[in-house]
């Protein structure tokens, strides 16, 4: 997937810039305006750099240019310091003046409201109308260590050295760039690059990471986020990066609420879920991980590594030069549900071979055995070897600290090996964490983040199977949409549209809204609902009647829903009274689908009743899903005993439920369909397919 | 509490000695048994130093002795550094020369089965014998940096300098004397006294807490736990800490089942529930935190401070100087339920009055205001002020690495209040940090770890309130036990017991075996079960009919369940057909007593039926609990919202609920119980009390 060439030069005018202007830059380098004339100098920029102030001869001793109109030559690169209501000027400025990319440091744009917005939006339009592109607003700047470029106004570059590496950040947070360039240089990690998109105005997290996907600095990339914005420029971007042979990591922001609400009111993105951003992530390959260390900590296990083509061995071995370490981490690991393997037999009777006297166990302690260099050495080699292990975790203690030789020699020694090795040092031992930083080998400073790290590696897989859809299916289902009046379909509509999409209904039938009965195709016990489109949620309005016992009881239950419902909901129209028969199987569960404000559709399946939705049990991917990644969707609910015989009960009809999550996956297809839900759908014992009970759809009108 | 002078004499010889002995002392000082003699000189000890060793005439340039018959004078504290064989002649050795403590630091005992712990208890008695103490074996030492003692092996005592401070260090893995020397080091956190405990086959972590409960040196104590080990040690540690108002935090290892095999398999412990644990620390007032670096950490928020007497403002205020470094706290601080609190308008006028122009909300940003001492200092004094919050989190962005003086420095002037300020810094900066650890700041690492040391110091209570006895009932149920034949009691009998307790049974009568009724005095619907107590069990034996709606099908049914049950479980003795009404209720609970093999009596509440298990969602508490910590661990329930009327169903009787639990939870005055469970109990609407349909006792029998 080449890129074109104007990529190229956007990607040289943002990253590798001739010249540089500082639009509004301060006298005072201690100040955020004045800081980036005084990192440029001090890591020593190559490039021309033109400082602009129309209300000074010179900047920190420099000349300074009164405005833009003064500077000789082209600009690649200007970096807007104005305050906020000045912006609007200097964008015009800089696009009138051919600059290619113009970054922007004020906040006060998208983050702050409808005035903001607009304002964001007149900036976008500016610097179009001069083909020039941006960086921001609310955006602490651009970094290339490979060309002293630090363009930046965050405090942290005050630092001495700007270590190269081969690690890449893109930041929705500014102040992450000092983070990550002040927690790396202590331990020898480096960057490539660094920019902090800011609000995402006109250059997003996708269409940067995209262009820099070939860079030939670059190893992996590092995403901070706060929100998903542009989602189809971030799949490109991941497409790119796979293609390219180069991990993406994202540490985001929003798994409580509390952090979602600030991530909305903190970059005026707009609402979606957290775990559809996560599953969006994952379904590109993109790693979401939970600690913020790990996303510095944990590329080099993934570099030069491509996922798993399907199912391989997930287990994990531990070598240790002390078993309370290592223990840290296995609790964790066990923790996140990774299988911390025991040796097999025939890795034990070759670690015997090697001379290797440790107990087996699921930690190789080698306490006993001393703290030496082959000791260690044999131990890896050995464990590397052994297929049982997909990764190898090696936990080294106080030797660490002053005698890296016995013990992380070793390490760094096997580091070329297919399988990554993990590693969790018990001491502060930041020399020793920089030894292996510059071998490559992932060093994680506590027991969480290597755990987290690790769960991370295990978790990427290749993507996922296409999945098949059942066009005529789709077809049907939007005939019965489109006949449908409203936005809310009616329980009978929903039950036609589900059974047009393959996912076959309870059957029913309709009686005039006094319950009179004529004749019923099924037996009783009965249960009886009123039909109402304006009542989506039937049970909390007094709408629903179960376990009917006879014609009579029918004629009195559906009088009290009626009159119940006609007083707690006056204004909905009813249109009649959906009577079925009582339906039981091996388990009731939930089928949704949503169209995600942030990353589109997606699907889910949860199992059913009060406390599995108290409980949250319910998996989640992008839509549409084969019939595969709809299995394992199933088998990822921790209920999900209770559908494979749960203490000698019945099996259900696993097939046919993955069937039926695969079918309303399908949704993606029909745009207008905003959410769906399928609940309860009753899973019959194995063969006995499944029934939908009831169900809901919304779709989109203008 | 005082404590006898015998212990301070103890701990003297423990932790300050005059003279110690170094058995079996290695020449080359790079060895494990070389380095404590290195060490000892290395950071200055004053002491005598004795080292014995009878293969050589002088170790690493001393004198040695060839036994302990010619090291003139008394020996305070022996450290045996020999191979596992030769412990027991050492420690006899010491015994006999009149030694007060030993330390042993060769493993090979408890943990390494069954000889091993008979060899342990060989040390136990030759110790005792000559009334000597030992710490170990498998320890790797004590410290004590106010005397410069480092008789240690811990590889990480090559450092230079000993830091001092006031936290002391009781460990079951010896290796984290050195992970918190090296990582306390590097930002300035000393430590007073620091011991690794190993297989506490004598000295346990509780009598040597106990013991160090008034030290003037310490301030705080910090566990690294694998195991729970004389619980009744650990409480009056606990107590003795509490009066000298000395918070104590624990690291504890168990939280997965892998890293509860390990600790069992490491130390030789029995296998207690990790929860048990954890609430038994929790009765005595120990936090528990979840991460390791929340051990070295959070101490400054609890001491000096007083837990809350009952309820208390819990909201957590934040503010900073960078709104995504601030994000990441409160995203988690979500995740583990901490509510962070919006200011209250009163609050924001303070703000307001005080100049701080920021944006109302869960954050307060200084972003825009800027990064200055003073406004800083008058945010922090106004959230500090707050009814609202009961901590104040401080998150620094980047000027905390550079720039203390600006937003650091307002924090140390306002650590005296007596709310605690918690304080991440986002870049890294371990000379603010020290700045801060000076100062007796809690300040974090990660977002992470503050988080979870904010959830610990917020969890921090009274004790619990002293539960009721109703010595009457608990007397009651003792007789129905020692009417009961065997180890397990049959259902009826069971339903007895609990009835006697007072808690409601379901009515029941019992049947022949053939099922023939002659009256029934309830109605139809009814369900029946087969009466054995060799079969606790009954679904899984296909002993259960439910929803039975005739005297026929009771009948029929009954002779299905005999001859499934007959057919399953043949040796099982039966001795009818015990049938109940169908009773239904607001929900169903499960009820649970167990006496957990580590610390003892604990008490269960959790939601009723299969979903409900497989997500695990129960309460523990240490056993007996008042009526009111019963309510507290009905409301941790996920599905307790299912008993406040979800959804507009009906509330249920809460009160009935926690008598309930408070009753069975009064079987820790009877300790021929070893378990108990009710399951399922049936809460009724409020007003309409619980009721017991199935229960289970298992008593002790010699």
């Amino acid at each position: 997937m080449p890129l074109p060439t104007n990529t190229h030069r956007l990607a040289e005018a943002l990253f590798a810039p001739r010249s540089v202007a500082l639009i509004g830059i301060s006298d005072d380098a201690a100040k955020t305006a004045g800081r980036p004339l005084r990192f440029l100098r001090k890591h020593g920029f190559a490039g021309a750099i033109h400082p602009v102030n129309p209300r000074r001869e010179t900047v920190q001793g420099e000349r300074a240019y009164a405005s833009l109109d003064d500077v000789p030559g082209t600009i690649d690169h200007a970096y807007i310091l104005v305050n906020t209501p000045s912006v609007e000027e200097a964008v015009a400025d800089c696009a009138r003046h051919g600059v290619a990319v113009a970054t922007i440091l004020a906040a006060g744009f998208a983050e702050a409201g409808e005035d903001g917005r607009r304002r964001q939006q007149r900036l976008v339009e500016l610097a179009g109308a001069g083909g020039m592109r941006l960086v921001g607003p609310n955006s602490l700047g651009v970094v290339n260590a490979y060309r002293a470029l630090t363009l930046t106004a965050n405090a942290s570059f005050l630092t001495d050295t700007l270590p190269k590496g081969r690690l890449t950040v893109i930041s929705q947070s500014g102040s992450l760039l000092g983070t990550f360039l002040s927690r790396g240089g202590a331990r020898g990690i480096g960057f490539a690059k660094m920019i902090s998109v800011g609000n995402e105005a006109d250059l997003s997290v996708g269409e940067i990471g995209a262009m820099l996907a070939d860079d030939p600095d670059t190893d992996a990339f590092l995403l901070f986020l706060e929100t998903i914005r542009r989602p189809e420029e971030i799949a490109r971007f991941a497409a790119l990066a796979r293609h390219a042979g180069k991990p993406i990591l994202a540490y985001k922001l929003g798994r409580s609420e509390a952090g979602q609400e600030l991530a909305v009111s903190h970059t005026g993105a707009m609402l979606g879920s957290d775990i559809a951003a996560e599953v969006f992530l994952r379904r590109h390959g993109i790693e979401r991980v939970d600690h913020l260390e790990t996303l510095l900590e944990a590329a080099p296990l993934m570099i030069g590594r491509a996922p798993a083509a399907g199912r391989r061995a997930r287990g994990v071995g531990v070598v240790a030069t002390t078993g309370g370490g290592a223990a840290m981490v296995v609790d964790r690991l066990g923790v996140l549900g990774v299988e911390v393997a025991v040796p097999s037999a025939a890795t034990a009777e070759r670690l015997k071979t090697a001379g290797i006297a440790a107990e087996p166990g699921r930690i190789l302690d080698l306490t006993l055995a001393g703290t030496r260099y082959e000791v260690m050495r044999a131990a890896l080699d050995t464990l590397l070897a052994a297929p049982e292990f997909a990764l190898v975790v090696a936990v080294v203690g106080s030797s660490a600290q002053f005698n890296p030789e016995l013990a992380v020699k070793p390490i760094i020694d096997c580091a070329g090996n297919a399988k990554p090795i993990a590693v969790f040092l018990t001491p502060q031992a930041d020399a020793t964490l920089s030894l292996l930083a510059a071998h490559g080998v992932a060093a994680f400073r506590t027991p969480e983040a290597c755990a987290d790290g690790i769960a991370a590696y295990l978790r990427r897989t290749q993507r996922a199977p296409e999945a098949a859809i059942d066009a005529a299916a789709v077809a049907r289902a939007r005939s019965v949409l489109q006949e449908a009046p409203g936005e809310v379909l009616d329980e009978r509509r929903s039950a036609a549209f589900f059974a047009a999409l393959g996912i076959p209904p309870v059957a029913s039938i309709t009686l005039d809204l006094d319950g009179t009965l004529r004749s019923l195709p099924f037996p009783f016990p009965v249960a009886a609902k009123v039909l109402s489109a304006d009542i989506p949620h039937k049970t909390e309005a007094g709408g629903v009647a179960l376990g009917i016992a006879s014609p009579q009881e029918l004629g009195e239950r559906a009088r009290v829903l009626v009159s119940t419902v006609r007083e707690r909901r006056p204004e909905a129209r009813l249109d009649g009274i959906l009577v079925q028969p009582m339906t039981a199987g091996v388990a009731e569960l939930l089928l949704g689908y949503r169209r995600d404000p942030q990353v589109g559709p997606v699907v889910t399946v949860g199992m059913g009743g009060t406390l599995a939705e108290l409980y949250r049990d319910f998996a989640v991917r992008m839509a549409p899903v084969s019939a595969a990644e709809a299995t394992d969707m199933i088998t990822e609910l921790r209920g999900a005993a209770v559908l494979s015989g749960y203490r000698g009960a019945q099996a259900g009809d696993v097939a046919a439920l993955a069937d039926a999550v695969a079918r309303i996956s399908m949704l993606a297809q029909l745009p207008e369909v905003v959410e769906a839900e399928i609940n309860p759908l009753i899973v019959k014992p194995a063969g006995g397919g499944v029934t939908a009970v009831d169900g809901l759809v919304h779709q989109a009108r203008d």
